[in-house]
Order: C-alpha cells, then structure tokens, then sequence
C-alpha cells in the first residue's frame, strides 16, 4: 500500500468511480483536516451569544467587468455586551465553514473581552455558510468558484471591517484580528497585507509554512506518527503494521467480509481503502485535537485522547490482530459516546458544500506531503502531475502550486519579517501536526511564536475551563499580555 | 467658468458631444497628467541599452474561473551589462505608458547600476505598451480592461520577479524596485505588499496620499499656482485673470473667430473650452517638470520652464491682453522649438489606447481634486455623482472611489507605518503639484521622506546631467547611500 492520501470523503467517492475497486486509489497526498470542520458545522446551530448580521460584500475586488461588482452577502456575527465606542475591536477571520461553528469553538474572545471592553466580531468567509455568492449556484462550477480564495476572502474582510468601523463611528478603535489554521493563516495574512487596517493578527496552528517547499513535505505525517510513538511505542508499532494487514485482506477471498466485521460496518464494505481512509482520519484527526481536556471539536473525545487510544491498543490481549486493535483505537474517534452500533464507512452523508475546501487545495492551497518511513503510514511521495490531473477532471481547474508562496510569501520568512511588519503571534502546539507547517521561532521583538509542548489545534482558542493546566493558563495569560501590549501602543500612537 | 477639469482630451471630446457646445464642460475634476506621458510614449522608439522579452504571465491572478489562467505577454527590458550572479536586481514597476519611454526617462538606474553591479529590469504595465492581453481587443469594452488595474499590475511583477529570478539561479539576490509618478506609486505599494520579493522601494513622486480625503482636494492646483506665483506675482495674476476673459469671448458674436486667431490654431475653433483645457494643461505639465536643466519629458522644455513662462507674460507690453499673455506663455511649453507655425488645439492625434489611464480613473484611481479661491484656476469643486455617472457612460463602469485606502491604507499613514513596514524612501520635489499627495516626512528609521524645494516631477530619476545643480546631486547619492546601507544589512541577514 502506498498512498499518504486525503481524507475527502466527496473526493475518495469520485477516486472509487474512476479506478478498478481493487485499485489502489488514486495519490492524492495533501490531506485536508480542514475539511472534517466543515462538515461538523452543519450540524444544529451551536447556542452562542452573537448577534447575526449580513453585509452587502463585492463579488470580486481586483477586477472591474460589469459583473465583478455583483453584491452578495456576508454574514458576521457580533456581540457588543462589553463594548464601548472607541474601544478595540476583535475580529475573527474565518475560514472554512459555518461561521456560527468557530464562535461556538472560539471561546477565548469573548473570555477576554471584558478586559479590554472589546466588541467581538466573527466574519464568515466567502462560499462557506450563508455566505453564498450565487446562492444555491455557487457551488455548480468554476464559473461560479473561482471567486472563492484566501486574497478574495482578505478583501472582504478589509472591506466590511473598514465599514462596520464606520458604522459604528469607531474609525479610531483599534482592530485586533484572530484566526485559527486555515482562519490563522487569513488573520497573519491579513495584518501582513492590511496593517492600516489591524493593528495586530493572533494566528494560532495556521500553517503558513505549509507550502511549496518550505518544510520537509514528510513532516506532517512525521509529526501525527511521533504523537502516538510519544504516547506508546507498541501503540505506534501496532498502528504501523496495521496497514499490512489491511492490504493482505484485499487478496483474500472474503477478505471484504471479514473487514466488514472486524469493523463493525452498517454495511457491508466494497473496497479495503474506505476502511484505511476512516483509520486514517481517525489517527490524524485525534493527533489535532490531542486537547488536555474533554472536548467537542471534530467530534466528542476524552482528554489527551491520543493517550487513550494507544491505552486501547496497548491494552488489547496478546494475539489480537493488529488490525482489529487500530479498529478498536479508532473507534474512539467516531464513538466515545458508544451510542453507535455500526459504522457507516462508505457512505457518509452528502453534506451540501463538503467540496469547498476541497476546491480551494485544488487552486491555491497546494500543501505537497509525503509519509516517509519513519512514520506509521504506508511510505508514499507526492506526484504534482497526477494530483493537478486529478484536480482538472474534479473541478475544471489547475492548481497554481506557487501562487501561495508568490503572494504572501513564507520563503525565508526569518529574514524577510525580521525587519518588516510586526504584531503578529504566531500559537502552535507541538501535538498538532499542523504545527510543523507554522512559525516556531520568534521573528523579530514582536513578531512572535508561542510554543506549547502539549499543545493541540488552536487549543488556545478553546473557552477556558477550570481543568485547564497550567502551561495552557500560562499561554492564554501571555497572549493577554502582549495583545494589552500593542493596544496601549496603539492608542499612544493614535495621540 | 467654474470647472477645475480634467485634461483628458478624449474625455473632453465626449464631454463636447454630451453637452450644448456653449454650456460649460461637466465638472471632472481629476487631473490626469498622467495620460500625457503615455501620449509621449507613442513617438518612435528611443534608443536605449536594453534587450526586449515577453514573459507568459496569468490574466487575473485572484480568480480561478477557467479564462483567469490565461496567458498573455507581458514585455520587460533588461540591461545585464554590470551584472554578475548574486548581485543585486534593479526593477522598475512600469507605468501607465510604453515601457521604453520610461527606460528612456529613467537613466538614474543605469547610472547608478555599476556601482551595484546590478541588473536592471524595466517591467511594462499591463494593457499599455505591447502588453494587452487581449491584443488589439484589449480596449474594446469593460469585460477585457476590467483586468486592468494596479493589484494585477503589482501581482504581474511579484509573478515576473520570481520567474526571472529562478531562472537566472539568483534566487538569493535583493531587489530593489523603483517607479516614478504612479509607478512610484506600485514600487512603494509593492514593497508594502510583497516585502519577500523586494527589499526595498524608492518612489519617486508617489502621490499615494492623493485619495479620498487624506489631502486637502485642492491641494494639486493650490500647488500648480505657488509655482507660478513663486515665479513673479505679476505671472500667477494675468493666468488667473485670462479665463474671465476667455470665457466673455464666447459671448461675443466673433468670439471664437478672436479666440482662433490669438490661438494661432490650425483650424477654427468650436468651443472655447479647448482653448481652455489647451491652456490648462500647459501651465500644470509645466509646473510637473519644471526641471533645472533643459529636458525633454513630456515636451522638449528649458530650464526652469515656470520662470521661463513667467518672464514671456512678464515682458509683454503694458496693454496687452491677459489672454494673450497667457496663450504665449503656454506655447513655450507646445512649441518651445518653435517649429510650429499653427496649433491643432481641438484635433489632438487620435492615440490609440489613450483611455487606458482614463479606465484606471473611472474604477480606482479617483483622486478627488477642487480648485480654490487661492488658486490661479477657476474655483470650482468635485461632483462624485456626476463623475460616477460620466464613467458609467464613457467606459460601463462605476468607480470604487475608496477602494483604494482600503487595499492600501493611507490614512494616518505615519502612525500605520510608524511600527510596520521598511526601506521605502519617498522622493518629492515641491515644485511638483503631486508632491502635495506624496509622504513628506519621515516615519520610520527606514521609512524615508526625501524632499527638495526646487525639485519636480521624478526628477532624480533623470540622468546626470553636467549642468545638473549642487542640491540634485546630493538628493541622489543619498538615495545611493541609503539603498547601499538597505543591500549590505539584506546580505548580512542572508548569512
């Protein structure tokens, strides 16, 4: 087995139509975690304390044709409890999904508002959510998508940020921006290009290194792989050389049977890649979200739930197939709950717009990655060819795999930021693969990375609870301080 | 007569088809000089030490429809006489013209390459010169100048910079960008937006302050009118008293039958509104460049060519009308050989593309301008309405008359890059009517305002001249000595 393959479910459906079952699916090796937010956030509107307003947004900034300045309309949150004119505005840049879904998991705003008597703004981004250009078209074609990208997204924010300003006859207030990864990228990006408009950018797990070659490609996968080595050698071993045995079922005659079982499937499975995508997702998914305490991001899991996974595997009595305890680990992913007494592997449900981000690594977001043998997946490189064909027959659209680096850079960042821009915190904790792809080192005296060893995927962006432990207490408490930091600067300026 | 006007002769020509011949011009109040260099830029092709080459660039660069990836030739100009590999690339953002004419008016980085063994590169702007996209389709209606705008301008050169640069295997050379007028604009802009591929920018008569309501509007003829009075009171009074008399020619039944013949044109006038904008456009080019040496910018002029108007309406004999004063004066400026023995004031040569500035006016471009009381020009102010609905009809196209300070900034620029930003030096000359929109002081160690009393329009960006003044010279090696400081710290950082 060789493929460091995606995890879009849509995606793995269209591979299965295009190959032999018994095929190996297409490489298609730029996983997109991002994507599993999106589908979280169509479930029932999370109960959050905002406000829900729409802007009439620019269907495209940077041309002029009769039909760029289409209006659609954007839609933002706002919660103004705390806030008085002339009082900073934080704002968060959001990325791919409902924009209710980052509120709801986006607690540190308004846990910090009351000091410093903030309003709390989250703005959906462009094609996610309610915010559709074309309505129920905009997902029909590249006609309509390619309006969706991250410089296009900026803008909007620029824009409606200038006029909510404006609105609220606070053009003086300063506007702190907040983002987390994909939302992380947008919110450095946006202080980089729009510093007249933020006077400072908190980007946590945004990986803006993650591109061309930049970082190691392998050391996504290295980094979910020494999570679970971390926690448990045997557990890593375990999960290894569970792919083996997968693929050894694929050339027994009831093989498909047996894995039907061994997983529990609603339904009887017809190829053994449905059943490695779901281990897969499972393992890196856990490995983002390897939190310290009980949470509900992608889906509902224990505190440091990497640990507990390996406690399954290495709890298994001896003899037990490696398969049937990567299944076991597993499964706490999908059902900590155990109200589920099947796994619907194959077909996931047709979540309206799960194509989105998918479009988006299809365009601009061309995030190369390999699993080397050193980590617990299957070995595998990229191949540019085969992915940008892949790209052409799924969307009608070839990548632009430099534009990234062409536009915001990233290359050598240590140099280029030393001596430019400034107010920016770059958060990763090392848990969190992404982390890889962010900026580890402090650039200059404030452009600044916070490194938690424990860390997970925005972990700091989570709402405070009274078992938080102390390094995270510790890591919000800085970022309390320095965003203090650059808003009495700000106002010492602004005299 | 109450127009501050534009000098867009095709404009005017619509305005004179839109209108009763004898009711006043619609107010359109954006001077757009501009256009004259790339009028300038039509003449047969200088001779300069540059190769030509067409670089395969994207259509739009912030879309991904199927027709965004289109490929056009975009010319650039290279001179690699002082280069050798590693060594620093000199790069001027091309403006609204042919770019051989700016290589040809630009021998400052010629001049100064040697000593940085630099390679220059002279990159043309998008839709002028041989650069359109669309070949000779390219004006033909807003769905192909839509494309045409500074972002993709500045987006164009990020792409061409990086290619160039692989392709030379120089990827670790710094480069410095240089632009004059709106081109400066682009080369401070470009150091703004994309630091990670130049090091450093040196705009020269950037008026990038020249939006919304960041400069006083009547700023830009205010200053037009000091030059001239700074030149003799006596000058600035008889321009200022000529457009009474102009105008109480079109109450008299001979009046334009007077007009032409005190005109000298070629053919009888119709209107008297061309001998206005004839006038107009002479008096604010020539306080533009008004050189300390001879030059040859936009028309072949003298030295100090305000003073030399100056003294022609000084030394006239008492008696003489103003008008008469003031037609003499400006025909320093069309006919300084005096190889002209009529005037073809109505019938400008129908240049080809010379609405493409006009198009960047009409979407981002709009720069608000009035003309005072103060001013030597009929007061008169700025109408956005009318101006949105005259670009509607010329071009299909409604302005987006604050896009700019939002993509940009601009407002409170000092305290916006006072801690963000670097190595940009601002060059003004205060003769120049745009140095009013330019950045005139310091903001940062490295944010630099250059400015001289006697300079005008780029005027560093000439070549050296024997005759050129003592206060030149040092205006450019400082210029020198500050992009050696920025190259040595960018080489000291590569190590």
């Amino acid at each position: 087995m060789a493929a460091c393959k995606s995890f879009l479910l849509l995606l793995f459906t269209i591979f299965m139509a295009l190959k032999p079952a018994n095929s190996l699916p297409a490489v298609f090796p730029t996983p997109t975690h991002f994507q599993s937010l999106f589908k979280q956030a169509k479930n029932p509107k999370p109960n959050i304390p905002y406000s829900s307003h729409y802007f009439p947004q620019v269907l495209d900034h940077f041309t002029f044709q009769p039909k760029s300045s289409k209006i659609f309309y954007q839609k933002y949150l706002i919660n103004r409890h705390y806030w008085h004119q002339g009082a900073p505005l934080f704002v968060y840049t959001g990325n791919e999904g409902d924009i209710e879904w980052f509120a709801a998991n986006t607690g540190f705003l308004l846990d910090i508002a009351p000091k410093f008597q903030a309003l709390v703004v989250f703005v959906e981004h462009r094609f996610y959510g309610e915010s559709m250009p074309f309505g129920n078209e905009s997902y029909k074609s590249a006609e309509t998508l390619g309006y969706l990208n991250s410089q296009q997204a900026l803008a909007d924010f620029a824009v409606l940020i200038t006029s909510l300003k404006q609105n609220l006859s606070s053009e003086a207030s300063p506007v702190m921006v907040f983002g987390g990864s994909y939302g992380g990228m947008l919110a450095a990006w946006f202080r980089l290009k729009y510093p007249h408009i933020a006077m400072g950018a908190l980007a946590s797990s945004a990986p803006i290194l993650q591109f061309d070659d930049i970082v190691p490609w392998s050391s996504f996968y290295d980094a979910v792989s020494q999570d679970f080595k971390d926690a448990s050698l045997n557990c890593f071993e375990v999960i290894k050389g569970s792919w083996e045995e997968l693929e050894a079922l694929s050339a027994q005659r009831e093989g498909l049977a047996e894995l039907s079982r061994t997983f529990r499937t609603c339904k009887d499975l017809h190829s053994i890649y449905s059943a490695r995508d779901w281990l897969w997702t499972a393992f890196v998914s856990t490995a983002m979200v390897n939190y310290p305490t009980d949470a509900n991001f992608m889906m509902p899991l224990p505190a440091y739930p990497v640990q507990q996974m390996c406690k399954i595997i290495d709890g298994f009595p001896a003899g037990a197939t490696r398969l049937s305890r990567a299944f076991a680990a597993a499964s706490l992913y999908y059902n900590y709950s155990q109200a589920r007494k099947c796994f619907d592997i194959e077909h996931a449900a047709d979540v309206h717009g799960l194509h989105l981000w998918d479009w988006q690594v299809c365009t601009e977001m061309v995030m190369p990655m390999t699993c080397s043998n050193q980590s617990m997946f299957p070995s595998s490189g990229f191949d540019y060819q085969e992915f940008a064909e892949q790209c052409m027959k799924t969307h009608g659209v070839r990548p632009r795999p430099h534009w990234i680096t062409t536009e915001f850079g990233g290359k050598r960042i240590e140099q280029v930021l030393k001596r430019f821009g400034s107010n920016i915190v770059f958060s990763n904790g090392m848990q969190d693969p992404w982390s890889r792809g962010g900026v580890l080192k402090n650039i200059s005296a404030s452009i600044i990375a916070l490194v938690t060893e424990k860390g997970a995927h925005h972990v700091d962006f989570r709402s405070a609870t009274k078992d938080d432990p102390a390094w995270l207490k510790e890591l919000r408490r800085r970022e309390v301080e320095i965003i203090q930091r650059w808003i009495n600067e700000y106002y010492a300026d602004y005299r």
